[in-house]
């Protein structure tokens, strides 16, 4: 049996990379596209590498017909999801792919993202989509708040580190290196091939990158105790993927076995031997996360490496294993690709 | 059922190119995988972006068990191609990716690839892999070789047009934009990065590139005429992909309806509207080739623009495409992935 | 003795160019600079990487003190142009790098552009930039039409071939891969990083791309009758540079020929030996021109490769360089940087 | 007056970023050039960029004529670079780009590259070419040691902070995102194009990078005792350029002062305003590095961020200007070249 699905917001990245999942999928199909500003066109007028494909036209999300579809996954903005989402059918379960459901203390939202929440009711039973961590709440779910991209990377990589003092939760660092897609297609002078190419710089420094807010949650919900890591990402010249380097202190064979046994039925997540790295091109367009761990000179030092697509495993990727959990389909379906290399 | 199929040649990008297609293909499986000089490792060592995924250990040809081998992808060298078809077992159905079997004149070969061919009588047996124009041809064969994945991109632009007087065949240009890839994975100074990035420049020019004498061969069968085009590739900073441009002497809509009306039914080949042209991104990593027509200033001149990602529909999609086709399965099967965009 | 100079629309591209290239160009300093939207803002804060220079500060056209400028670059869009040009005070010699007196007939700048033009009197005394074509002109001149890059491109690997029937001029075809910075700052969606890496399609097909204007008129001059060529760019993933093919019916040798005298005493101009090829990042960020001559399979066909760097040789390279002409200094002072390689 | 410099070892990428930096500084020429593999080449035929300029041949070390040489480059492989240099006549002063000067413990050089130090009498005189630390003993030197282009970045981010208690010198750690030009021209797989375009991934991991040498040396000699440092580089997609991430702990503003107050005179280094950070583009292809300092979230941490280009300041741009200062040129001659950008 398919399950018809809408998508919000289709004509952003999350949007198309959706579709391109759904594509190939054996249990879903696109049953609705919204767009706001596009409206009345063809995604593949929007979208022409989806021009091979059966889609519905976008409309406004006002003329979204919602009988027969199952579940919704929303792409819009933040703040402008919310509003939305607590308009949408009872019967129609959610993927929210937007922040706007994923910090779980309203001031924390308000702090992160500069206004208070317009839907609270809504916030307290969302989900929180990081589906290793929370699969059991999630099939149960009506409305899963997927995570952000920067955010699963870093909690891949540390949220089994969390307890039993494996490293010392106050000296943490994580340095993230990001492709470009996470910023979106909307045009802006710094996204500019022109400005990009043969450039790399940091961003969102000191302490600022909003995605701090989960890790903070995460984290502390994980340890038992208050968690503040220390973040920054560096924009590099590159259109997916996402590496951190999570530089911490305690001994990276007992990181290395922590990291081993919490992934080791994860059909999507591989733990590397010791001292390998992975590359950010080995997970590429799929749903896969390679973490590596290396011991560091000087005693009690280790250094854990990840790397995910942001915007499949850390997004639309991520979604899709959550809305087949919702749907009682086998989680991994559809989602068994393979990277595309070179 | 599943076919099991064994791919020669397994370590460079077009053998990985096939065991990603294959990793999502319900009809097929890896059972066996070769490459000399990486003989011993396991894919994974050699492509770390596979590791996911369960696979035969790659071993010399010779140390092969073709037992249970449906198929056989050969993915080697010219010249080393045709000694090993020659050696395998007669029940195994063979797709040979290089350019041992293309054409089928023994001096075309000779003139071309500047030795003479070994293995003559296989050679009149070998069905041209361009899909859509041999198709009955492939189903029946044991012997199909893949084309060029230029020649595939130039012959999708123009085999339609070679009949009917639609075009002038004494005047047709070429002009190709290809990615990198398509040079293979051997390490040679002109494809690091440090030179092709931010580079770009015209390679084998002057009417030497060797998928010349496919062109040859093919538009001429077509044409009941001999044809010769003019073409020269030049290589973009980018991994895949191919964008001919072809300029031609012809109506615009005479030239728009040839083509419209030759790949009107073709699961993998769109005909974009009149005046609308291709991007090459827009079919990275699928068997997909968009097609475009121009109508140029001055009367009787037309451009046809196609794009197709070499790997892929040029190389290992089309030997997939053609397995299918071999084995039974329908044609399209496992091979309806959307491109990954951005 | 050094002049002063002033660069009008100082925040695009070419702007940046001008600055660059005066930063160590002996004969000339920058004494103001414009740029309407980002009027109040240093150079350093619109272009960090040039910090270390002591520049004057970003003001509107109309607070611009002209006392003690001796010639202005204006890099303004076109329209805008003819209209500051025209309020320039009478002894300030202008370098214009917009469209706007490219075109001696008013009747062409109105077909290509759109409008009909604003300072007719002021387009009669025009003097059409490109330097090794005009340089007496351009040494007598107050007003020079710098040409569109493009037009340059191929108006150097084609102009020396308009007499003496050496080709064909009624069977041209230029097919041109350019880099992306020629499209401006401007943020729009297909410049964006995610759009354009890895991706590469044709624009302004079909005979609309406007420097076709330039190309009938200058042709047109130099054969002494019209000449209309074919012409098309393609967009490949680079910042900077262009390479063109242009398709010609001649004996290649006599092309060669040709090229070679005519460029014998050029300082900027390398005409490469009968056969070898140019590559785009050679010329980077320089003020040359490398042309290479093949001869085609089949008789009597040639192709003529010509790269040089849009901004630079193409824009602001031209520019100094006519600069230098207008002032009486020498004409290649400040432009003999060697390319910047890988 | 003019200085004669021979290159030895030309046809690497330090070998043209000297010849690229020569071509335009008024105190220096190219006299010689050597280059083993390519000996018999012309400069032109190795670097088709450089056919502009009239270059001596490429020649054998043994057949260099070093009679009228004022001062030899010498851009060799290490171990062979101290060889080479011990038979150097004894007038000719020497800038060495290689790593066989750099360690002033002989039994340093053992560990990190393996062999004994075969010229250790040599090693005593060597000074090493951080100029910004040396200047005075390498204005008098006869042979100047370059950095190596990592040790570069990191020392420029960190010396001024050893002293004065700071910051913390037992918690460092030093993230750095290099461009792929550092690893050379020499052909391997993972520097192909089709490998590290879309691509980023750590390297030499767990304090085995060679730069670790110079850190220990200089930072320790700075301080007044034993500093280890935490470094690990990651390769991006670019081709030029290094930007360090500095982990520290320390008050930030006390950390912008010691920088500012340090680098207040120094024509090549700009520290950015307190919270503002570099861009790798913002130097590239030039002799400059800026530096930013952020103070992050969470009391007595800062991260400092340095940006400077490998090839020109890491490398050959700090080469000319060592030579400068041997050669009684005043230090910035011919390296006030602006940045090319975009």
């Amino acid at each position: 049996m398919t399950h018809s699905v809408a998508i919000l917001g289709a004509s952003g990245y999350t949007g198309a990379e959706l579709v391109r999942l759904i594509a190939t999928h054996p249990g879903l199909e696109v049953g609705a596209l919204s767009a706001d500003r596009k409206a009345g066109m063809a995604m593949a007028e929007v979208y022409p590498h989806l021009r091979h494909m059966d889609l519905p036209p976008l409309v406004r999300i006002e003329e979204l017909d919602f009988s027969g579809i199952d579940l919704c996954f929303c792409a819009l903005p933040h703040a402008t999801s919310q509003a939305v989402i607590a308009e949408l059918p009872e019967g129609v379960k959610v993927v929210d792919l937007s922040a706007d459901f994923r910090l779980r203390d309203l001031s924390d939202y308000e702090k992160w993202y500069g206004k208070p929440h317009s839907a609270p009711e809504l916030q307290k039973e969302a989900v929180y989509g990081l589906t290793e961590f929370y699969r059991d709440e999630i099939a149960g779910a009506r409305l899963v708040a997927g995570t952000g991209c920067n955010a699963a990377t870093g909690l891949f990589s540390l949220l089994p580190l969390m307890k039993g003092g494996v490293i010392d939760l106050d000296d943490i660092i994580i340095d993230m290196k990001v492709g470009v897609s996470g910023a979106g297609r909307s045009p802006k002078e710094n996204l500019l091939h022109a400005e990009l190419s043969e450039n790399w710089h940091p961003y969102s420094v000191g302490g600022k990158h909003r995605h701090l807010g989960e890790f903070d949650q995460e984290f502390s919900k994980a340890a038992g105790r208050r968690v503040e890591v220390q973040f920054t990402p560096t924009l590099v010249p590159a259109n997916r993927g996402i590496l951190a380097a999570s530089y911490v202190k305690g001994d990276a064979e007992a990181v290395h076995a922590a990291l081993a046994a919490a992934y080791a039925e994860e059909p999507f997540i591989v733990v590397l031997p010791m001292g390998e790295v992975p590359a950010a091109k080995h997970v590429r367009a799929t749903n896969f996360v390679h973490i590596g761990v290396v011991k560091e000179r000087g005693s009690g030092r280790a250094t854990v490496y990840a790397v995910l697509d942001n915007l499949c495993k850390g997004s639309s990727g991520q979604a899709v294993q959550n809305a087949n959990l919702m749907l009682g389909l086998p989680e991994t379906e559809g989602l068994m690709l393979a990277p595309v290399y070179p």
